[in-house]
């Protein structure tokens, strides 16, 4: 019995996140489908992260295991055919017996992407939050490190997270600005983990900052008050994309 | 009664092309339908190409006859919210009555744009060709530059066109390598005008360029050819975006 680690990446605008669940269709149970008719037995991946309905992924990565003759290297062109085209199988190795895409996970970045124009682009309205006000950028710039360090976000979570601690440590928080696009500004978060909702929660506040309904100057305290009411709305969906995730190298196998 | 120019942007994913059919919903249907629920009566507009049903348009202009008082400069807001979210109306403005947007165009630029990878990308499926073979990109930067100036283009012609002639003046033809994401490709084309599905083939031709079935240097020749089977297939319509339209600037009015 191999354990085979995968990286994929996909587009969840049609997708009820990715947790198996039974109102909606999800790319947890998309892929364990394809991967079970390409094996011919019923196969369980495990997830580094719950992804919600709507929330994208660049590089997400799984895990399951099987008995089987295919190159373990040649699983994502093989599996790529049965897989629709809003989802694709980028790479997959053979891991330890012990390595588990979520546990072994030392750490992950996000990225949050908005849209800050008065009219909306259609090409990005999958892919941004539309957010047709003035916003001082340079109040979110230097806003967005004040999250860096090792605080309790207690107040940057919503229900619903089966955490021991609220207490994370965020290794980078920066805004971004793109010269070509003026209207898209990314919000880059990378933390050791994360609670639930907390990047759409970090986004919603610092474009609290840009709005100017919360002065940069107030953010340490806001996050010291672990008061949720303090922060800005939860961002939506769509802005959202896991970008990358961690793994020390003696658990990942290579 | 004015003549207004607008400029609008639309994913054409989900369209049967800009022109008003009876088979399928369009571009044009969708702007008259909400630009005359907007005046209270019927309006026709006219657009400045008819994009094939799958393209794209990152301005597009059209025009239309109205008798409003709606201030000119208000019209984009004021549609955009009667208009779905894949159509946007970016700017609008009073021209001269004798302004078409299609006989008043001097000249239009296209980009077109190939994912050049072995694993499809889910964010660019709608808006890219998927060529997922080794293409010899040095060979295509060359080759490209072949189709520019004044040539009888009508072995790049799909059938279906009213033109009277198929010379056309192309001013501008270049591949472009993207360093930040390597399996991007992208195809400019400037001309004064082109003929029916003259883009997508050029880019056709140029992917058989970069797949060693024609060589750079035999271009000026099946160009001179007239002969449509000389060159390569009609390129998928999702990797073509209409990227500008030109005009005059006395008949533009501005």
């Amino acid at each position: 019995m191999k354990n085979i680690a995968m990286r994929i990446t996909y587009d969840g605008t049609n997708y009820h996140g990715w947790q198996r669940q039974k109102n909606g269709i999800t790319v947890q149970q998309v892929v364990e489908d394809a991967l079970s008719a390409l094996l011919g037995k019923p196969v369980q991946v495990t997830g580094c992260s719950r992804t919600d309905a709507g929330v994208h992924a660049l590089d997400y990565v799984l895990n399951f295991y099987a008995d089987t003759n295919i190159p373990v290297e040649k699983f994502p062109y093989a599996l790529n055919y049965r897989l629709p085209d809003d989802i694709s199988a980028l790479e997959a190795w053979e891991v330890d017996g012990k390595f588990h895409a979520r546990f072994s996970a030392a750490g992950k970045r996000y990225i949050y992407q908005i849209w800050n124009g008065r009219i909306r682009s259609p090409f990005v309205r999958k892919y941004s939050w539309y957010l047709p006000y003035r916003l001082d950028r340079a109040a979110m710039v230097k806003a967005a490190p004040c999250f860096e360090g090792t605080h309790d976000f207690a107040g940057f979570m919503a229900a619903g997270g089966d955490q021991k601690t609220t207490v994370r440590t965020v290794r980078h928080c920066r805004v971004s600005l793109d010269a070509e696009q003026p209207e898209r500004l990314s919000v880059a978060v990378e933390a050791d983990a994360f609670l639930y909702n907390m990047v759409r929660i970090i986004a919603g506040t610092l474009a609290d900052v840009g709005l100017g309904k919360i002065a940069a100057e107030e953010l340490p305290e806001i996050i010291q008050s672990c008061d949720r009411t303090r922060g800005g709305i939860t961002a939506p969906p769509e802005g959202l994309f896991l970008k990358k995730v961690y793994f020390n190298p003696e658990d990942e196998g290579r």
